[in-house]
């Protein structure tokens, strides 16, 4: 069977031309050129291979994942890659690595934070990887509140030199990527004290270890912090520990962008605007949504061709059984998940140009819209990994029994996934920092400090608090713009209603602390508001290709109604649709459900993953499932032998009644 | 730190009884005894330490389940334990080993499939272990279609022996535990033909491996179907993959208690009823259920233990940061899961009852509550497995980064008891089947035929549609019977409105098919209905011990209360409840999130689970958690070496700028 497209006639029946939705996937024709042209690289080299990674010891796989960073660096530079082909490059050999902290902590944060002395002096260092860099910041003790960090860095006036040391055992950093095994330097956040003086948290680059023999230099205590969840994921990735014993670094070396020390030991802040780092905030934010609908629609493309394959129950005579896409409660848990991938590529690709918004309006010194770009971005981060990790997760289970073999490719993928919804800001404490905007803003309405950006919508509070649904018949949900107004009015709404129970308390952080459940809600809804409005505007937008604006309609219809629907108590109770209205929501729904149904696999099929990177014998391209699982089995360590090594000691005295006497 | 109890001051704060509560837990005082003894033998064993199973290859890791598990039995035969106390020391070695398939799925298949003269020749193997045996039902391509199975068993009357035989690459048995390498024989579930017909599905006892040297007979293939999900979890187990190539068996091995072929090759029915072999799958769900609090209520031990710990944000002029478990955010997340583990206990135990009594009722020829109980273990199979799957990830994510690690034992939990949604009936499929009968009990209603047993209130349908909920302040919400009124009034307004839209079709099948999604959402809402019900019913008997029943009310309602939030758009939207008791609603959930706060740790300690068991450091019971993550950490391989495996090949080149050379 090999070589046949076992998925062929499910590709024959899509209505739309698959070959220019990938072009609106990748968001441009060049986008697409160069993450084909590297993803197709990378998947034809054997060098990068990872079918037996699950299997794999800690040791291997690390020594692996190292081997694999330093060849691709090799083909990096062979190849003359640009920028971009290289991090695409990176990111289609699919394994978490300490390249990944190095160009995207290390390298930026004293971007950001170093001065153009620190800049000249560093950046080509690490630009040639003559030095390797992390990005030391969580301690044992402490994660989301970066204030509460323990680590010092003591100023030394006599020698001009900082004093890096680790008070606690509760202040040995914890977590960082690359730190472990394989980084020769880090920037390290510590409490700056001059004087005997606390100035908060700071960065300073420190090196740790020898870069003749790679031992960690005199004071520095250093190792892996042990295995985590699942099979290779990031077990390939060495987050480590580290302490610090009085290690001396050259007072240069503290990153002095925003603030200064002195020859003298003075704390000086410099003019530049603390906010600018919001900056950075807003980039790596805007990454990780991206890369949530990556990491979302790959389960999704995976457990949709599968979907395709699996067949069970509901044969005819003896005839084939039922495809399980056709199921509706199959379709009810994979669509939406389809369609969220699409939204959150949307959306993703709307935050790249807020980054580049932020970034103009910061260096012309406006800072009016950051406050606004801040909460969306955390909101966003928040909600995106959330539904993600929830629908690898779903995608695993749609896939049955074999969804749990590590050879489908979605343990890994889970495993590896859901540290994002902690990394870069808990998702509900970030949540509650939206909520605290959005509780700003209702409390200034009527100042006439109108609201900007995404919060736009609350300046129309009046109105939207006693609008109701015009939606009478089912098709009426079609219209993108009782959509909108539904969700803005439930968004509102939730945000008036917290408001308003806040007012009761005396204390508003009290009140805050005691309705956190609530406000986080409220956030959610307003986030969703913001997916599904950034979707319906890219539908305003031309986008070429037959029939691909139409499906795309479709996703978003599904997106906003299968919200409608999981929030139901939300519109309901706010009034914002009825009981008839939210059962007509589900009505378009089902009948949305057929429509995507012949388009499924060309849906998927548009993300244009390799075999490789999808590494799913369940979501293979050509469908050829049952075959290629039977064979991955039999590369078990296993089944090296078919009598099981330990038979003669513990399965034979068993039989043979003789455990007695047997030295277990 | 050693040796102090960090949590005491937490434990002073309990305001019941913990040393009674625990017996509430166990079921009775004999059973916590039984428990309690087994656990800490078990424990206090360096035999049965499980800690560094998530850093032993596959080989090493199958090796020592081996030697546990002919450990375990040679205990078991040493110390004269009673079935009770054996199947306990099992369940507490806490690892999926053969043994669980040989005592929980071939002895019992046997034992109620088999005929008298079966269980005499075959039983004594088994229970002295002189055979291995497996349950091997699924394959490749078929798993929850039992009749869709393809292997066929086809009786040759001149040699009065079946054929058994794996017609298709499909029809490969796939998944079976303790198949892959440990057993000896399994009960083999094939198409029976006779003559040329097919009679469907019966079981067949086959040898698969020799006795002497274990080598798989002739006819056979046999392997291991690979890694699965997770470090260590269920990689213990050798889950197999069997073909057969026309492989003979003596007739005399067919379970022939409900069906029998005679020596001329005649398929005759015996006159033992078909539902008998229903009342198995009453107990198997019921043991499922009884699973299922006990995974959930380890991952809500850790959580909440680490709860207690953590602390961040909130210090004030230096002092300690709060407590995570003091957040609202955190309590309302917690302690909803904190309660379902005891609603899932109790409607256990009340399943065990149920048992009894169906099997009574058999046994008498009265099969009237059959369907009822079937659709009722069907239902609680899926919502209990489904809601703690999704809660072990919950308090996984309720740890922050540091739930991550494998050391926090929540990883590993989640691994290993996800199969559950999929094993013994598909999550999904089960629902469905609840939902067909619910629809059946609708459509009855006035017939005459008056509903039973869980579906009781059915019959009081006419005035639950027209009911009104009598709640008009927070507290109204405490009692009991708004709350069983509220739940009942859902979910029979939910099936009735099923029931007409299923009406609406001329082809019924084609109906439920359309509106499946909406008939799985009917049938959880009247399971959720069993488990609130059930809780009160635990309640309104005699529980003694200071405090004890009055924090169990507090627990039943927040279980309660949490599901009318979180299915709030369905007691809305059916009109059950209004938005403002609704929102009352969630005003009594944060004032029991209060009254629960100070009896935390005491409600989880009454699980009276041993630190062996619960197999994490975020959840000791000592909460001395910080300096035992750090002494974990040092025992990964990858800390054998301070310059790790690799550097000289992969990093230092790489560093030295010397790659281009370098063999990759």
């Amino acid at each position: 069977m090999d070589g046949v497209d076992q998925l062929a006639p499910e590709r024959k029946k899509a209505q739309f031309d698959v070959d220019e939705m990938k072009i609106v996937w990748a968001g441009s024709r060049h986008a697409f050129q160069v993450s084909d042209r590297i993803a197709r690289l990378v998947a034809s080299d054997p060098a990068f291979c990872k079918d037996n990674r699950a299997m794999l010891s800690r040791k291997e796989l690390f020594k692996n994942t190292l081997r694999k960073a330093a060849y691709a660096w090799k083909r990096i530079i062979e190849l003359r890659l640009s920028e971009e082909e290289a991090s695409m490059l990176r990111s289609s050999v699919d394994e978490p690595a300490f390249t990944d902290l190095h160009w995207g902590m290390f390298v930026p944060a004293i971007k950001g934070q170093g001065t153009d002395e620190q800049h000249q002096k560093w950046l080509p260092l690490a630009y040639k990887m003559e030095i390797i860099g992390c990005y030391a910041q969580t301690e044992l003790g402490h994660g989301s509140n970066v204030q509460g960090l323990e680590t010092t860095a003591t100023f030394d006036p006599q020698t001009d030199e900082f004093v890096i040391h680790s008070p606690t055992l509760t202040s040995s950093k914890w977590w960082p990527g690359g730190l472990g095994k394989a980084s020769t330097h880090a920037v390290v956040y510590a409490r700056l004290i001059t004087d005997g003086q606390d100035h908060g948290v700071n960065g300073f680059i420190v090196q740790l270890r020898s870069l003749e023999d790679h031992s960690p230099l005199p004071g520095i205590t250093i190792g892996d912090i042990g295995m985590k969840f699942g099979n290779g994921a990031y077990n390939t990735m060495d987050n480590g520990v580290l302490r610090f014993e009085h290690v001396r670094i050259p007072r240069n070396q503290m990153l002095m962008r925003v603030s200064q020390v002195t020859r003298e030991g003075k704390y000086v802040q410099s003019n530049v605007p603390r906010q600018l780092l919001y900056g950075t905030m807003v980039y790596v934010r805007q990454t990780i949504v991206a890369d949530a609908s990556c990491a979302l629609s790959r389960a999704v493309c995976i457990a949709t061709r599968y979907s395709a394959v699996r067949r069970q129950f509901g044969s005819k005579n003896g005839g084939p059984e039922t495809q399980v896409i056709d199921y509706k409660t199959q379709q009810n848990r994979l669509f939406p998940l389809l369609a969220s991938a699409y939204a959150f590529r949307f959306v993703g690709e709307w935050l790249k140009w807020l980054y580049t918004d932020v970034t103009q309006r910061l260096q012309a010194n406006d800072f009016s819209t950051l406050p606004e770009a801040h909460a969306c971005t955390a909101g966003l981060k928040s909600l995106t990994t959330t539904a993600t990790a929830d629908g690898i997760e779903e995608c695993r289970k749609l896939c049955g029994g074999h969804g749990y073999l590590c050879s489908s490719g979605l343990p890994e993928l889970f495993a590896v996934y859901v540290p994002a919804c902690t990394y870069e800001g808990d998702n509900i404490v970030l949540l509650l920092q939206v909520a605290r905007f959005l509780m700003k803003t209702v409390s200034q309405l009527g100042s006439g400090n109108m609201p900007v950006g995404t919060t736009t919508y609350m300046g129309r509070a009046e109105q939207l608090m006693q609008c109701h649904c015009g939606v009478q018949k089912a098709e009426d949900w079609l219209n993108p713009s009782a959509i909108l107004e539904a969700f803005e009015a439930r968004a509102i709404r939730m945000s008036v209603a917290c408001a308003q129970n806040l007012s009761k308390f005396t204390n508003q952080e009290e009140g805050f602390a005691e309705l956190a459940a609530d406000l986080v809600e409220a956030a959610v809804a307003h986030c969703q508001l913001i997916v599904v409005s950034k979707f319906i505007e890219k539908l305003q937008q031309d986008i070429p290709g037959k029939g691909v604006k139409p499906i795309l309609e479709i996703l978003c219809n599904i997106y906003a109604l299968h919200l409608v629907h999981k929030h139901l108590g939300d519109f309901v109770s706010t009034g914002c649709i009825t009981a008839k209205q939210a059962s007509l929501a589900n009505e378009q729904l089902r009948s949305l459900y057929s429509q995507v149904r012949p388009n499924a696999i060309a849906l998927v099929d548009a993300f244009n993953y390799t075999d490789h990177y999808l590494g799913s014998v369940l979501g293979r391209y050509d469908g050829n499932v049952y075959p290629k699982l039977y064979e991955e089995a039999w590369k078990d360590p296993l089944n090296d032998s078919v009598v099981p090594d330990g038979y003669h000691e513990y399965i034979r005295p068993l039989l043979k009644q003789q455990l007695r006497n047997a030295r277990l």
